[in-house]
């Protein structure tokens, strides 16, 4: 028999109001940018933004976690574990973690922090928590959670970030089971190297100088240089091939592919080296926006909605994050 | 044989400036305000303040950490893990673990983030560095860091914070080694109960409203109301009692206890509701005020420096953090 740590059910959480195109489009025009070849390329259409008065990362994080346990069927006290990932926080102190614990009452939630590792944060957070469940047989159930408020950290200035960012939540519930044979969580493969460290940060001017009366208020804000990030695409070629080596899988047993939602291209590009059909992947970022760590969890959602992956299948996470670091995570359904 | 996790190094940063209570009674004074109270009761004398001009959360951790590694003797290409705790970052975007790797030159840390769970934050992020070097073989040595700036993050107000807090980083090099009998990383006991979340805040206001120029200044900063914090002491000893009978350890087989180094009398009423003796505590919250989430490292270096423990020692780090969550953390030298 195997200890599986399988995604019991999964929420999303997208704010009410959608802005489209036209808006941004609109919006650079008035400063003599011309940002629609870009959101084109990148693959835009629609993004959901939040309401900066009511809502924050921990109230759109509740938000997918009550449709997470739902789908799971899981009440909020057999949560034994809770991970938040995130890199838009509403609080430092207390972590997220605990806010959301209070508003679930997941009273039986003992071990709770936030997790950052950028757009990347969710896939770390899914290996930490079935690591944990693997390794800790009192540990049951875990919630791992990214919330993303893209729309809020980035300055109106700001033509890549602000016209491509959107504002989501996603949630996963994990849980240990016994089954005879082998699914759920398989393996990950990281790769971190900080060459591109300087291109995009938050608070630019970093907490050291946030409340500096001669710190420029957009200095304060998410900062991107831009750079060409086409070459992630063969990067995520290797990390996958490593861990598809690993796990004696290949690529042509993979069922769909869950890509960082930033680029349409980039996705596509990494399956024409990978030599695997365009059929193999979900792209949401034309409705959603780019949304961060939540954004291969939500094509992950859309996937199970649309039914184009089942019991038994095997998908992949591959996403970057900020400076970089990259992550790539085989699971079987 | 059994595969154990043990600390192969500790090391520990101060900044050079010292600041003695004093200089926070006069400043308190001149506002009406009495601390001389609260900080003798706290077991406050001496406290080390970061050069907010240059030092920052990762200028400290990376002064912290090349002492680790110098204490180790192991170079930065061995490291394969770095969790990074902290609820006072540099950066948000990228991760402070990233400015870290990019520092050290640790070009083979592929799996790295930065964890917040507070007060209890480096015992959290030992707990997941030993579990991931547990259940993942490829993976052999992590870098756990802390780093806290509660100088920079309390306003000069309060009374509370700002005359107890202090800047400090700590870290440590965990590594799997293969020995006869168990030792290292033992377990811990976690437990989370929100009832006073609203009690320590930062930032006070919320991200979500950190840049609205209504928000007064000293709302964006760390807020805290007052509260009793000694019903901790019960907790703690409920909390170990707990973790010594999974482990099957008596109390009086712990050679040293490293509690939160936030108050001192209530390090020692937790000794004396579980009759252990005071010798069996180390206390340096006089020398480098309260340090936060490194604190209880902080106070196990001292003790390797004082050899009031070594090798075959059992000994339990126990803290707190906000809102609240408590950690019992059981390890043998």
């Amino acid at each position: 028999m195997y200890q599986n740590i399988v995604f019991k059910g999964v929420g999303t959480y997208h704010p009410a109001t959608k802005t489209s195109n036209s808006y941004y489009i609109k919006h650079f025009k008035s400063m003599g940018i011309d940002v629609s070849g870009l959101i084109e390329h990148l693959g835009r259409n629609t993004r959901c933004i939040a309401d900066a008065k009511n809502e924050n990362a921990v109230t759109m994080a509740y938000q997918a976690s009550l449709k997470a346990l739902l789908t799971s069927n899981v009440q909020p006290e057999e949560i034994d574990i809770i991970i938040f990932g995130t890199d838009s926080p509403e609080k430092l102190i207390p972590s997220n973690a605990l806010l959301l614990h209070d508003r679930l009452n997941t009273v039986n939630a003992h071990q709770i922090f936030d997790l950052n590792s950028n757009c990347i944060g969710m896939l770390s957070a899914i290996d930490v928590a079935s690591r944990l469940l693997q390794s800790n047989t009192r540990l049951n159930k875990a919630l791992v959670v990214g919330s993303f408020l893209g729309s809020f950290i980035s300055s109106k200035s700001d033509p890549v970030c602000y016209s491509n960012m959107a504002d989501a939540a996603a949630a996963v519930i994990l849980e240990r089971v016994e089954e005879p044979y082998k699914r759920g969580f398989i393996d990950t493969n990281f790769k971190t190297d900080p060459v591109v460290k300087d291109a995009f940060q938050f608070p630019a001017c970093g907490f050291s100088k946030l409340y500096d009366n001669e710190t420029d208020m957009e200095d304060k804000k998410l900062r991107l240089d831009p750079f060409d990030t086409s070459f992630i695409c063969k990067e995520w070629v290797d990390l996958m091939q490593v861990l598809f080596e690993r796990c004696n899988i290949s690529k042509y047993n993979i069922k769909q592919f869950f890509f960082s939602q930033f680029s349409k291209p980039d996705a596509e590009t990494t399956l024409d080296l990978m030599s695997v059909g365009l059929d193999k992947y979900t792209y949401i970022g034309n409705k959603y926006g780019y949304t961060g760590l939540t954004s291969p969890i939500i094509a992950y959602n859309e996937a199970l909605i649309n039914k184009s992956i089942d019991y038994g299948d095997y998908v992949v996470f591959c996403t970057v994050g900020a400076g970089y670091n990259i992550c790539a995570l085989l699971y079987r359904l």
